[in-house]
């Protein structure tokens, strides 16, 4: 990455910056450049040029103004000055005069950038961002500078007992193997660069790669592969930098939604090698569009560290996950394994290692473990709950005396699955919901759109469907303005003109007009999308009763939401609704993709993968079926809270109070 | 293998069989029935009900009278009486009177049986034998029946982990791997049995396999890769029980007759690839047929054992081989390796490993190691000389205290190769040649037909061309009647009617006349052709004679000719001509493919492969073309030797004597 604008290098202040339209938000240091802060969240940025301002492609734009909902005052003289080739593009007409180049542009201020569709990579968005951890770099796969001196008549070695030798005399590395695919390259690395050679080492014990001359850059993949999308990382190897990211869909969701009919399509040894393809495809896929991003080879990618649930573990792996869909769930294997690239049919380096992280239990996978990793609930007194929220919520409760987990069936509807107007988190689909509980009066927001409905006309808003995050703001706010009960029942005798009957006489709440969206009918929210909401947060909520009873204790120090739809629901109305138990607003934080991080950590250091194993044995999953107060729990957590009473926390805030005018407006 | 017949069995004794067309002959313990014979001698007969009488293909003919060439007297006599199978079917008349089928026919006496062709599995003539050595059986693959308990709720483990610790448990394999293929059949072999699985374990470190119920036999192949000749031998791990043999061309000879073709021909990675490629897919072909030929799967194969020259080992492992054909012939790699038959290609259980002995140096392959391993000149005194003529001519000359080796340029002359009229051993091949030395009179035999020239009509034997017996017995024949000198130059004034000159006015010898022939035309031995024999010839001897001076000692205490070629050719003829030194020529043996009982003994005893290893380091290789004295060495011994003078053991034997009247009868 390029280094900061001297001038700009001694501000060592940050700023918060929020990419729309993905709502992605971060603390961003001073002098960092638009497209690395972008990067650094795992958003991506065309650039062909990689940074150098020549391809115009990294365009965003500055939105003007003050942001209530990110509290950001958001204005072009909070970027470093134009660059030459900026204002020549914009006097030429090339570029608008609010647009600026992503990779010139340096944070001095608040910021909330807009990028454009064009701008994008990719056009799903992308809402796995990598974490700001620090992470010591101590990796498995080295590169090593060695000289070979030609074979001689009087040589009584081949060329690889040669090598192996130089290898234990100069750099201390004893015993070694050497894989195949790295045996036949060695003949055609030799006959050039004089004899230098440079040798790729995998855990001290296997060479995996030799190419001819010095070349010491070294590069590994670590990827979260989820049962709705698969996030990617590149990192190097040297330095720790996380170079790049990228995800793609899972195309296993052809095949199923959710775990459970994902597990019924791998019927029969030939659907599951399918299944397995489809996944491998996706990752060499994935591996490509990284390297082609920071102009390396794939062949450059030398290790993959992949965290996954247990059903996607499998079929990843290519075993039949049928067991895992019965009683008693049971995994195939659980240890973390070690698989050549070739042997599962990922096109990085065909000797190169992909280290699966070890799976807890059939519910919980080596994401679980990934997120303990990174969040470390087992390494302070702090009593943590992390909850991960992906198409099951994941539980962890713990600290350095004990951990527990759980899987909790919440099914897809915090996602916006499954929902009567329910969609992916893709551009269109409404993200925000606002109800002003005295005037009953609502205004929502769109993905790909910065503005809120009511401040634009109704034909520029083009409204799709309702997505996760909404799914918890419709609810929350339903109950603030009264519209439901505590039973979550519509109360129809409010008369607004959205709760209507529709033609079967069920009660919906009409959320977008047909003029403000883009499929020409009122997208609504029914009663029965209430429930299923109320049922997955309730099976959340008991969950972590179920836990904390267990522990011992009334509730956590600290609620850690993890998962990419952890960070873009709005952490209050959250709680507002009921979905986790109250530790105050202070100790609920969101944690990003904790998953990936925990993935990176392991990718980066060795010894770390030894911990992960350790987790994986310590943390006691609690089957929460078997619990003889889960049922109980499960339903009186599937009403809605009375703030006052239920959270103290929200005491003055959005459920206890009327909000402020400002929220409103 | 089926038991002998009680009241045969109390006949201790062993007598003499052989096998025509092949010429294959041994000691066989009376009470053997003549196809578990011919299956030890390595000659396939079909056998589709293998062994029960049932299928009736495996039918042999008795040849009657007095076969002077190998001191036997055949007659029917000497086999156990018809069954009733058989008598049934000669009386039905779809047996003749003088057919037998082998798999009930045992041997009671000497015996010369004829294996019509339509008899014999695969047309080409299997000539590497398998010996009769004592090996212990210790292999690197067991299988273990284990019990696995059904997973519970309670169960914190998953079936691998549990599975892993019965093993430590119950059998002491602690800190065990799982392949992925055998992890993935795991759920599977679970499903069926009640939890009985057998898994079958490498090296006491890795399964490589679970299958369902009790299935305790396990399965081996050992090869020897030739540059001409692949050959197969499939045996029980448990009883080290040399099941079946089979072999097949190596397909590779399209590509290159000799080694220094070979290597060219693999010019780029895509041709290196299909070179490859081409030997993978035999060997999965003779996997599939040794298979079928004991009723068993290709997965139940779970290792093999391969020896080659280097040239042919680097070509299997996918390297490129060019090195080793410039100076300083540098292999890639020297020591054994172990690769998954996978990543080979090669199909029998994907997780077996494949085990390449080690190579010594660029023209000293691992089938010279494997030689070594099993004549063992580096365990006693005596001082062997081991001969294997295959394309190449290796020497091994050595003791316990030390062991040279060497590789001589034969070219392919005394494999019948590049002659005027040089075929390969197939049927139609002129394989022995008789010359009487007063009258001149000259008869020969052909592979395929069991009678001598001289013994039917001209137009019954059809003759195709030379092989490379009878190039040995044509040189010393001429030599031994002088119709040539002791420089190999054709002896005109003896006015043979057989010594003529072409059109070119070029010497020739005509072996047989057009009308003995299948190609209508004389089968002629030319002037260049004797220069041929007389340059590899001269090759071996001068190599050895290298060697000699290196160890400080005038000749060897043994001679042990192996290869395939080594068990046809007649040893009194090869040291007529000087093809070796002389050790008394009751010193002198053939020992067969000992190459491939060398890979065999690798593959049923797991610490020989130690010693290999140990072996291919002893072993100085010494570069015959870097000795000062070769070169006049090499011109020497390309002189036909007068026998009085240069082989004392050859006095009053037929070089030195005129020979017995019977031989010339």
């Amino acid at each position: 990455m390029s280094s900061p604008n001297p001038q700009v290098n001694q501000d060592k202040k940050s700023h918060r910056v929020c990419f729309m339209p993905m709502g992605t938000m971060a603390e961003v240091a001073a002098g960092t450049t638009l497209r690395d802060a972008a990067k650094d969240l795992g958003v991506a940025i065309e650039a062909v040029c990689n940074g150098r301002g020549s391809c115009h492609k990294c365009r965003v734009r500055v939105l003007e103004g003050h942001f209530e909902d990110h509290d950001i005052r958001s204005h072009g003289d909070n970027l470093s000055s134009h660059r030459q080739t900026e204002s020549h593009l914009i006097e030429k007409g090339r570029m608008r005069a609010d647009e600026r180049l992503s990779c010139q542009a340096r944070v001095l201020g608040e910021l909330m950038v807009y990028i454009p569709d064009e701008s994008r990579r990719t056009h799903a968005v992308v809402r796995k961002s990598l974490g700001q951890r620090e992470i010591n770099v101590d990796p498995m796969v080295r590169n090593y500078r060695v000289e070979l001196p030609p074979a001689t008549l009087a040589s009584r070695l081949g060329d690889w007992e040669r090598l192996a030798d130089i290898l234990e005399e100069q750099q201390g590395l004893a015993a070694m193997n050497i894989d195949l695919h790295a045996l036949r390259t060695l003949p055609q690395a030799q006959r050039t660069n004089g004899g230098v050679l440079t040798v790729t080492v995998w855990n001290d014990c296997e060479v995996i790669r030799i190419v001819g001359g010095e070349r010491l850059a070294t590069y590994g993949m670590a990827v979260d592969l989820g049962t709705t999308t698969i996030a990617a990382y590149l990192c190097s190897l040297e330095t720790g930098e996380a170079l790049a990211s990228a995800s793609a869909l899972n195309p296993q969701v052809g095949h199923g939604d959710d775990i459970m009919n994902r597990i019924a399509s791998c019927n029969g040894s030939l659907k599951l090698a399918a299944m397995q393809k489809m996944v491998a495809d996706t990752l060499s896929q994935l591996a490509r569009q990284l390297a082609m991003q920071v102009s390396i080879t794939t062949d450059d990618i030398s290790e993959i560290v992949l965290v996954a649930n247990t059903v996607m573990h499998h079929i990843f792996l290519g075993i039949d996950p049928h067991a895992l869909g019965v009683v008693p769930f049971a995994p195939t294997v659980c240890r973390s394994v070690d698989i050549k690239a070739r042997d599962l049919g990922i096109s990085i380096l065909p000797s190169a290692n992909i280290h699966l992280m070890p799976v807890e239990a059939g519910f919980v996978g080596s994401d679980n473990v990934a997120v303990a990793l990174a969040e470390g609930p087992h390494t302070g007194e702090a009593l943590q709950l992390i909850i991960d929220i992906g198409t099951n919520g994941e539980l962890i409760l713990g600290n350095q005396d004990r951990m527990l987990s759980a899987s909790c069936p919440t099914g897809p509807a915090l996602e916006g699955a499954n929902l009567s107007f329910g969609m992916r988190a893709t551009p269109g689909a409404i993200e925000r919901v606002r109800i002003d509980p005295t005037t009953r009066e609502l205004r929502f927001r769109v993905i790909g759109n910065p503005y809120w409905s009511n401040k634009i006309a109704a034909n520029e808003i083009g409204a799709l469907g309702i997505c996760g995050s909404a799914v918890i703001d419709i609810v929350a706010e339903l109950l603030n303005a009264e519209l439901i009960d505590h039973s979550g029942r519509f109360v129809e005798e409010i008369g607004s003109e959205r709760l209507r009957r529709d033609t079967d006489g069920r009660l919906e709440f009409v959320i977008a007009w047909a003029t403000q969206t883009g499929i020409g009918r009122d997208i609504c929210f029914t009663q029965a999308d209430i429930r299923a909401v109320q049922l997955a947060k309730g099976a959340l909520y008991a969950g972590a009763q179920v836990l904390l009873r267990k522990f011992g204790r009334q509730q956590p120090d600290k609620v850690l939401i993890a998962g990419a739809f952890g960070s873009v629901i709005d952490l209050g109305r959250a709680l507002a609704i009921g979905m986790f138990p109250d530790s105050g607003l202070e100790n609920i934080l969101s944690v990003g993709n904790a998953a990936g991080d925990g993935a990176r950590i392991a990718l980066l250091d060795a010894r770390r993968r030894t911990e992960a194993d350790q987790i994986a044995r310590l943390v006691e999953y609690i089957e929460l079926t078997a619990d003889p107060y889960f049922n109980q729990d499960f339903v009186d957590a599937t009403l809605l809270p009375h703030a006052e009473d239920d959270f103290p926390s929200l005491k003055g805030s959005l459920a206890g109070q009327r909000p402020k005018p400002a929220e409103y407006a």
